[in-house]
């Protein structure tokens, strides 16, 4: 009983506060479950994004919070996840005021109040009504791939974005793109030996997973000196190693914009990967989530892609006809930032239909993704439109995050720049940073010591100087020989780079 | 291509209608994913709740949507699903005040125009100023386990409930129960040999999930005669014969109030679950999310039956201090109701410190439970009190919601009572009555022939010729040799009950 914490508004037994050594005295129960007998899989998975740094950096929160005035900072700077709104940045107030509505419904009994004293716009109105009339009530399950009324509407949105039509019944919502993501990998990997094909450095959900499923990370890693790009060669140098290992290897994944990168694909690159899947036989999973955080280039869909390929001569063996392609979009990114709210979706192409079905199984025994959430999802896809009465209010907030973003983004990396044994590529897109550092040898022998890996010392006495938590690069997977760490640029202000200059600075003089 | 269907609002190319033939001419490229080749364990799975009468039941409300007159009924009625407000419940309008002022906190800076023109009391607001504080934004990921204001107010409430102390952080929050099942399930079956005692009948939720990770069912009959409730005989036979197969039995599932029996356990039931539970070594899963739903008898949760036996003189040699727990709850069900919102958490007795660590692990990798359904767990576990401004409203809709659901299952019940060949138990709560039928030997030919369990025959017809669509007892396990049906009560009027009377006489004659 010692490891529960108890509330002291109850009069608690003496041997409930662990006074008493009766019950280890004789030979105690012992309890069923261990580290040792629970699933190892569950045990064997990481995922850093969330790790030991994470639940620190909580704890010193913590201690701020009860005026604790022994830490030499006196806030905690989040920037280890894309968490926007935990870190300031307002929600879009069109796509809220239409929750507002879909939560309590009585308000639709109040137009005027709505418009006059509290700021609403017509078109606020009438979204709320729509998307109430498909979902009846957001307190009620929707159908487990998401409500009808909704997955049109993403299906509209795909098909402007991209030029090629999309089928509703081909989209399903999900609970954020991870929720997504962990379906797919659950019905495509069917043993150990099945394999995925994962971009070095990757967004760990890939990885934590697939260690979930006890099934094969097959690793690729892509070009830093290239913008981050994506290497052919590599890939299939990767993909051949595993084949020739036995490994069934299933799907290539592919983050675009890259995460932790920020890398925007071109078309050409784009297409190179499908025609390599195509080739092997690959169902390719594009996780598009960062697909309006993009400050150089410009974002080109897999699937956009993929419909110009089966267009072309390239196709005359019809090869391309039956690619499998799913294809992740979210809320939580973006200038929405609605991560909370757990709302995204998936596209699936080219999907044999009995395969397709056993996703559905899949995803009815957790009966569906929030309901709310998939009214987000549905406003992300049709947002207002120039000429609503809401619109002029939607876009300046929207360019407003974005600027904010870029302009967050261009000061860290000038802030990087200046640091010793750091480089970094310039900011492209998504919300992060991901610097090279070149440690002192003393330092990474002092890491040794302390039995962890050079940049998670280096991470970990950062956030213990400044407060301020990144992700060590080896959370992610870095090159050989390589170290980096991953930042987001969300954080209001440029104080807390400052404080990362400063600890650079004395953390290299320590070890010189 | 010809499984996907295409919008006509872009001119489409004459081979991507199906018209060419061209990529089939030549050895066409084949799909990487087959019903043969992906996870067979996803094949393997049931879902019954939402398995074809439900897919059905739904095109049969889209052909009435679209005015098709062909149907022998006007309206489809979802008894299949416990889905109250898709079947007109009202949702609580404090719980909803609350969620509106949560999604638009910008309405908070018009208190007036609330209190004066829209009826939101001064609870409400002080309410979701609170919920604020704590979350910050709904839009933003909480902690991984829940926001810690929400995980003290659980707490609370286990606490007063109970009458002995409860520690936040054994409180996970959770995207409903299912999510929590989902995750104790997966940390707890390390392999195919792993199996976990699951009540028959039961919710199929934990058969579909140990398919999915391959982990063994060991049912344990319940006894329909004594109101279903638990048979310690047939418990012990069942843990002896898969002990003697070589399972390792890490668990027992108990669904109090029951589903589909509506159940509630007496505290001599529950605590001899308990001391075979700890004689055996297994970790209790107290699957309570019909707590509030009870008609007859009084719920009494299983850590108050623990922490009794704790401190009785039957713990003398300790056994009862390591005994892991862990019970479940929603705001799925109860008077709320509120599924669409996935909201629900478990609460963790005894478990090992590194357990919990992994637990939390798992959970961290999908990044939090929906944060609106968090906040509505906070609202189910602190709601009005009596003297809050809001509490004579909330008080009013809570029971008569309660009422109505007892005076339907009155009236449904009343009806299975004259019906041939149908005999039920009397209804004690949850949200469902699980009749037994007894068919003719003709029918059960008749089902045979066409492949189908009796009762799912029987169930098909049903929505076939009524529209009314109920689940099979044969999805949720039934004794062998005897067919039942689960329904909800939840559909409003009693219209479709006579429907169910009606069609059961037609389809008696028509195999008598």
């Amino acid at each position: 009983m010692a490891s529960q914490g108890l509330l002291s508004s109850l009069p608690v037994p003496a041997w409930l506060q662990g006074q008493s050594t009766r019950s280890f005295s004789t030979t105690p129960r012992q309890r069923r479950l261990t580290i040792e007998n629970i699933n190892q899989n569950v045990v064997e998975a990481e995922y850093a994004v969330r790790g030991e740094l994470a639940v620190k950096s909580e704890k010193y929160r913590e201690q701020l919070r009860n005026k604790d005035t022994s830490l030499p900072f006196d806030t905690v700077i989040s920037a280890n996840i894309g968490n926007p709104q935990q870190l300031d940045q307002k929600p879009i107030t069109f796509f809220r005021q239409v929750l507002s509505l879909m939560e309590n419904p009585l308000l639709l009994e109040h137009p005027d109040v709505l418009t006059k004293s509290l700021g609403y716009k017509q078109d606020a109105i009438d979204r709320a009504k729509t998307l109430l009339d498909d979902v009846k009530s957001v307190g009620a399950y929707s159908a487990s791939k998401g409500a009808p009324g909704i997955r049109r509407s993403v299906a509209n949105f795909i098909e402007k974005r991209d030029g090629f039509p999309a089928d509703p019944e081909n989209i399903f919502l999900s609970a954020g793109a991870s929720g997504g993501v962990s379906t797919l990998l659950n019905v495509m990997c069917a043993d150990a030996n099945s394999g995925v094909l994962v971009p070095i450095p990757q967004y760990p959900l890939y990885t934590a997973t697939l260690a979930l499923l006890n099934a094969k990370c097959v690793p690729y890693e892509l070009e830093e000196d290239k913008s981050w790009g994506t290497n052919l060669d590599a890939i299939r140098a990767s993909y051949a190693k595993a084949k020739a290992e036995g490994t069934s290897v299933r799907s290539i994944v592919i983050i675009n914009p890259g995460n932790p990168t920020g890398a925007t694909l071109s078309v050409e690159d784009i297409k190179s990967v499908l025609k390599f899947a195509a080739e092997e036989k690959l169902v390719v999973m594009a996780d598009e989530v960062y697909q309006t955080n993009v400050f150089v280039g410009k974002f080109t869909s897999f699937k956009q892609c993929l419909r110009e390929l089966q267009q072309s001569e390239e196709n005359k063996d019809g090869k391309f006809d039956t690619l499998e392609l799913v294809s992740m979009h979210s809320i939580s990114k973006g200038m929405i930032g609605e991560c909370g709210h757990r709302g995204g979706y998936f596209e699936l192409v080219g999907f044999d239909e009995k395969v397709t079905e056993q996703i559905y199984k899949f995803v009815s025994i957790q009966l569906c993704p929030p309901v709310i959430g998939q009214c987000l999802v549905s406003l992300m896809v049709e947002p207002p439109v120039e000429g609503d009465p809401s619109y002029e209010t939607y876009h300046a907030e929207e360019r407003g995050i974005f600027d904010g973003l870029q302009k967050r983004a261009t000061a860290l990396y000038e802030a990087f720049r200046e640091m010793e044994g750091v480089s970094c590529q310039s900011p492209t897109g998504s919300m992060y940073l991901f610097p090279t550092i070149t440690l002192p040898p003393k330092a990474i022998e002092k890491a040794k010591q302390e039995g962890r890996k050079p940049d998670e010392y280096y991470c970990l006495r950062l956030l213990d100087a400044t407060g301020v938590c990144v992700v060590a690069g080896s959370g992610f997977g870095q090159k050989e020989g390589t170290l980096h760490f991953r930042t987001t640029f969300l954080a209001p202000g440029t104080e807390w780079v400052g404080r990362i200059t400063k600890f650079h600075k004395e953390f290299m003089d320590e070890f010189r």
